[in-house]
């Protein structure tokens, strides 16, 4: 490969949006570049969620990444509520005709890799970009490090599927910049442990002291998460401690119980949500997490990447067809509406669920009245069907 | 009268909850007695709500007062909601089958006043009760002046329905009470205003420096609110400074206008939300404003004293026809349930709807996106729909 690249779209970060993205625009004929900083290896082990909305799920096998996931994702028809020792099935299928697979994003990312490596576009690992030119013009440049030496890659567009912690978002002037955010007075401490699943569909438990969440990464491997207060370092907590926590919290009057199992991994993630405003900037446009984080209670992140890309693809592939740059003037819009609401479900769905530190008794009641009338409403609770199963494409 | 009364029940208070249970005990066969502290002629001008869901409105014409709130309630069949310069309708009749009346609080006094005035149960005005003894055992007594004296009501059952700085809530020992409360930093400045309404419906308005209503009290009186800071006072509101802040909350894009016309009443009103637990000890009940209150956004505070009093009058006729207490030991228990979705769904719509002083812009987005999924969404629509004309009675 000459120093000198070009390409027509360069995609810096190799997630699931930036890889996602590469094999959308592959399929519509249009050439791109993939640029990750770290490993293969390091991106295929990268522990992170792993629930599709069914949109999401059909954007990869659209890009025919489906094979797997339809063989070895688990498809699921809704979700359990605990709350005052009691157990409330919301029913997806029932109530809004939709469903969500379960499927490690790890897998995700390695199905992509694979297919990209196969049959191209290019993807760089270990190719670190430090800075993206010229934005504002017809010919922005990204410069990135790789194998030692120093490299840039001329392009049409850039696309930043860098994450929170990339250089995209920051290329942007500050003075043109907005941005929420909110931080969350708790963290989840998350586990993964060999043992099947105790039970077939997610169960999210408010128990008396904290909130935990009970999935699974496969049929012999369950995830699960305990609220901890922020700070909490997971050494202080011993596996015993956390079964322990997690008994208490998954309790009901019935004869359910959490099976446990050896822990593989244990760590600890402080909630957050971030919203940068715009997500694009002259022809550098931002996807994923790069633009907005949401806390993890509702499993939005990974399916705003994707559902960012989509559109970002649509825009594209009209802009080839057309010439027209229409879809990827209103793309920043399109993909904030959707944004907002995710985040709204994302901080409705963490506050309704976790013991608020320093929330009064009033607090309470009132988080124990929005479980309540999700178990006695149809409407309340289509619309946290409607929500978690994710929203169509474009609304 | 002897300076000795005695009745099956002792009702304190002859507000709408009091008149009512009286009414609804009366249609029962069951004797009682109504005692108000203020005249009649307070208590029958006295500005309150104004809105009543239909099974409010459906209890009003079970105990024959409907005549005149049939021929002169309007019948409302929707909302407005306006933010960001836009305006959306909420369609009750078509997401839930159900409608709400308008008609004020001062007219249904007046008319179950006159109801019991014609056919008794004893109602006494300027009938102040000072104390209740032994609501634990079996023979209560209410202490009351009247006309000059000391006298007491013996009393099977005694039923506070004595408003939220009343004596009855406070009898229950404080040890066995739990409050549960929350101020909000803004108050409603109210105006009555000799004008048309300006819309055939109720228009509740996010403007963006803070939340207005646009209501009526009949087709010739508009009532209109506007959120102002806590501890404002009236007078620095002449008028012209009301219609002015008024016109901006209300805007939209089309040339919708607010008529203006002589106003006739200004007040300010701060906002709360308080509710007490239990609602019943021994033979003591509470009703309404007595055990909850709640901010007057959305209009549930008369609707839930009716449905109070609903529930109480079909526990007495229960034990009358049965002998049976069961209803009136499980009758807190079941308001509450009632009372804490009324109490979400009130702090919702404020929050909802008010600028949060000190809140960010991070809470505005998200106020933005709840209105804008209420206009978007029919689950959502369906169920504000649903909570806003009324839970249906004993749920």
């Amino acid at each position: 490969m000459a120093a000198l690249m070009r390409t027509r779209v360069g995609i810096i970060g190799g997630g699931p949006a930036g890889l996602l993205l590469a094999r959308l625009l592959h399929r519509e004929g249009i050439d791109c570049v993939v640029l990750e900083s770290r490993t293969r290896a390091y991106v295929e082990q990268r522990q992170r969620a792993g629930m599709l909305e069914q949109g999401t799920a059909d954007a990869l096998r659209a890009c025919g990444a489906g094979a797997r996931l339809d063989a070895e994702g688990l498809v699921h028809h809704g979700i359990e509520l605990r709350f005052d020792g009691t157990r409330h099935r919301v029913d997806f299928s029932r109530l809004v005709g939709r469903t969500v697979t379960i499927y490690a994003q790890t897998e995700i990312v390695k199905d992509l890799v694979a297919l990209q490596l196969a049959d191209g576009p290019p993807l760089l690992f270990e190719a670190e970009a430090y800075a993206i030119e010229k934005p504002e013009g017809s010919a922005p440049r990204i410069r990135f490090r790789h194998e030692g030496r120093e490299r840039t890659l001329d392009c049409d567009w850039v696309v930043g599927c860098d994450g929170f912690h990339g250089i995209a978002r920051g290329t942007i002037p500050a003075g043109l910049r907005r941005t929420y955010e909110r931080d969350f007075a708790y963290s989840w401490l998350g586990i993964l442990a060999e043992v099947p699943p105790s039970s077939e569909e997610l169960v999210y438990a408010r128990g008396a002291d904290g909130f935990a969440l009970h999935s699974m990464r496969s049929p012999t491997v369950s995830r699960l998460y305990l609220q901890v207060p922020n700070g909490t370092d997971a050494a202080d907590w011993p596996d015993e401690r956390i079964w322990d926590a997690l008994d208490a919290r998954f309790a009901t009057g019935d004869d359910w119980t959490l099976r446990r199992g050896p822990i593989i991994s244990k760590s600890v993630t402080p909630m957050r949500s971030y919203v940068s405003e715009p997500m694009r900037y002259g022809r550098l446009l931002l996807a994923g997490d790069a633009a907005h984080i949401v806390p993890p209670t509702g499993a939005k992140g990974l399916n705003l990447a994707v559902s960012d890309v989509c559109l970002l693809a649509r825009a594209f592939a009209h802009l080839e067809r057309t010439g027209s740059e229409q879809l990827l003037d209103s793309y920043s819009q399109l993909c904030l509406e959707r944004v907002w609401q995710a985040t709204r479900f994302s901080c409705d769905m963490t506050t309704m669920l976790h013991a608020q530190p320093g929330g009064g008794a009033f607090e309470q009641r009132l988080q124990l009245a929005r479980l309540r009338r999700i178990a006695d409403s149809p409407h309340a609770a289509a619309e946290l069907a409607a929500l978690y199963t994710g929203l169509p494409l474009g609304s």
